[in-house]
């Protein structure tokens, strides 16, 4: 079986594009992806891509049109947050299958205006048929964080401290939608949004797209584009492993230690190998749980670990170096690969200011509601 | 590479379910398929779900929710017609891939009422930007028909004798939609909706499910199930090789070329050695025309091939022995996997009285507009 390799990567600058449509913003980030190998449209053989809001319309093949048709498959993979994440992942899958040697993944959104909240692509699925229906994703997360501070004393300054540093990390991102510093005393003043998070906790809800181009290792090596490749050492997806409709919040976590747990044995890595992580910061308490769901800190420490910094930027493991949902932004279907380019463009030594030093092990985490969680590790090929 | 046998499958009779959830229709075929082989989804190691109108909102993590939750990967796809075939192929990767031993894969949907038209997921793609956006698909379908009958002298007639068979098939299975005969005239003089295809030339808008269970070779051994197990020999999905917007519209078939071209490669066959076909009579006219492109017969012989019956049951090559989308029905996602829940049932020898005597290769074919087309053939293993 081949091991897979990212050749190229690409993602545009987040924001809000009103009426551009949506094949356009795909195809950016593609045509990124392409350019970033030195390869074209031609060189394809499959498209993935990853969308929620238009799952149903045919978003790659309308991307096709804008790159160039060339009658490759075309596949849509919608798993809500985790959309983009599952399309890298069937594409990798395709080739180590031998369907293709190389192929190209993409993640897109248009997320339109307001919070992330009922309306969203969770609640079309949970709600004709589960209590979850109910609860928007505000309130889930805020469950979430306040059965970790229940349990472990977390406080309101260590969840908003989250915010603080993903802000900082994001004026370093020229990709980020935003680049702004938000001190503490702003983001535990913003406007409350469902308690523990505040507006300023709160993911930033944005239009988006990130591509990637995949290969075997000996495609690559014919190609010549071993130089800055990335190997996937790791994939992982999960999904709820018990209906959360009668459980305390912080099992919605179990779907994450599921692909992680799976994500290092594959890669044959732990936690303490790892230099830097884009998580799923949806909300600014599911940074801290999901530290402890990824094992790079025991049950109950996550909050120790934020006050000591040791996930900023310098610190011992950066996470969302990139700014994170919190302030680069969450187009849900790019988000999945988003991540990737993060962790890749570290790996490469190419993230300027931003740079984690000496990086050599990658991980990428996205959950969405719903329920699918993707976990990648990437090392430098 | 192993190879991958389908060793379950499913499918409920097609119908009009009003408020009945999709989940639970979707778990209905995959239950279906599971009995089919003595396994529960305990035993599955990953699900594929395809559907088209409720892609965005996680329908394969609330079968699970119906099935029992086990925390496996979960896949949606949504491929507009293709949407059931893209997830069967999809699951069939992940077991080549080696990321799976036994997979579920289920297509759905609740298509509510009217004809198919407008306002389908096809228009929610093409609309946006493409000149397609102003043409429905029963115009696009009689275009086809029409540029057919242009260059080979096809008749109304001949259009007509496909519905005219495929509902004779549909009275003996009793999973079709209808099962009543609608002799010549009938379907002549039925309500005209877009020339040639009247009424009963179109397919028939119903909700429904369909199921398979994919397997390697070495687990289906270990378990036992090789006895009624079909091989899967080719499995070819593909897109436009061109915008459609200034072509004739049988360029529109260029799609299922490549695709079929790839299967009978894969499958080291060719159409004479195929024993019976499930195509995409979304419209009659698309039947006649598709013959051609699956190389059943040559350029401008299709209607000479209707006219001999030699797509009927008894004929050379039965064509939509199950009443096709015409008579048994087309539920988007569900269309894909109730094909090959078709030819697998008479490659099994268990389709009862319309078996297809000595089938040893079936083919199964959907072509999605907007474009994804999908091409299985499967043997008796």
């Amino acid at each position: 079986m081949t091991d897979v390799l990212v050749i190229g990567i690409g993602m545009i600058k987040f924001g809000r594009f009103g009426e551009r449509p949506i094949a356009d913003i795909g195809a950016e980030a593609a045509l990124l992806a392409l350019d970033d190998c030195g390869l074209t449209i031609q060189d394809m053989q499959a498209l993935y891509c990853g969308n929620v809001y238009e799952a149903r319309s045919m978003v790659g093949q309308r991307i096709m049109r804008e790159l160039g048709q060339t009658g490759i498959p075309v596949i849509n993979t919608a798993n809500a947050c985790a959309s983009g994440a599952t399309a890298f992942r069937e594409a990798l899958l395709g080739i180590k299958a031998g369907a293709y040697d190389i192929a190209l993944a993409v993640g897109v959104e248009k997320m339109g205006k307001g919070m992330l909240a009922g309306g969203t692509a969770g609640d079309g699925g949970l709600a004709p048929e589960g209590l979850l229906g109910s609860l928007t994703n505000p309130s889930i997360f805020a469950h979430m964080g306040m059965e970790h501070a229940r349990k472990y004393g977390t406080t309101l300054e260590q969840f908003a401290k989250v915010s603080v540093k993903n802000h900082h990390h994001a004026t370093l991102n020229p990709k980020a939608m935003y680049q702004m510093e938000t001190p503490l005393e702003m983001v535990m003043n913003a406007e409350m949004i469902s308690y523990p998070n505040t507006k300023l906790m709160c993911s930033v809800n944005v239009d988006g797209s990130a591509a990637a181009v995949l290969c075997s290792e000996k495609k690559a090596r014919e190609l010549g584009l071993i130089g800055r490749a990335l190997r996937v050492r790791g994939s992982a997806l999960s999904s709820d492993p018990w209906t959360p409709y009668n459980q305390a919040m912080t099992d919605f976590n179990a779907v994450t230690r599921i692909a992680a747990k799976s994500a290092y044995e594959q890669a044959g890595v732990g936690p303490e190998d790892i230099s830097l992580i884009e998580l799923h910061d949806c909300f600014a308490t599911a940074e801290l749980v999901h530290y402890e769901n990824l094992g790079i800190c025991g049950e109950g420490e996550a909050g120790q670990l934020i006050d000591d910094n040791e996930t900023s930027l310098g610190g011992r493991i950066p996470v969302n170096v990139s700014g994170g949902l919190l302030s680069k932004g969450h187009p849900l279907g790019a988000t999945g690969i988003a991540n990737i380019f993060e962790v890749a463009t570290h790996l490469r030594g190419e993230a300027g200011s931003r740079q984690v030093e000496g990086a050599k092990f990658g991980l990428t985490h996205v959950c969405g509601r719903g329920s699918a969680c993707a976990v990648h590790i990437l090392e430098k090929a």
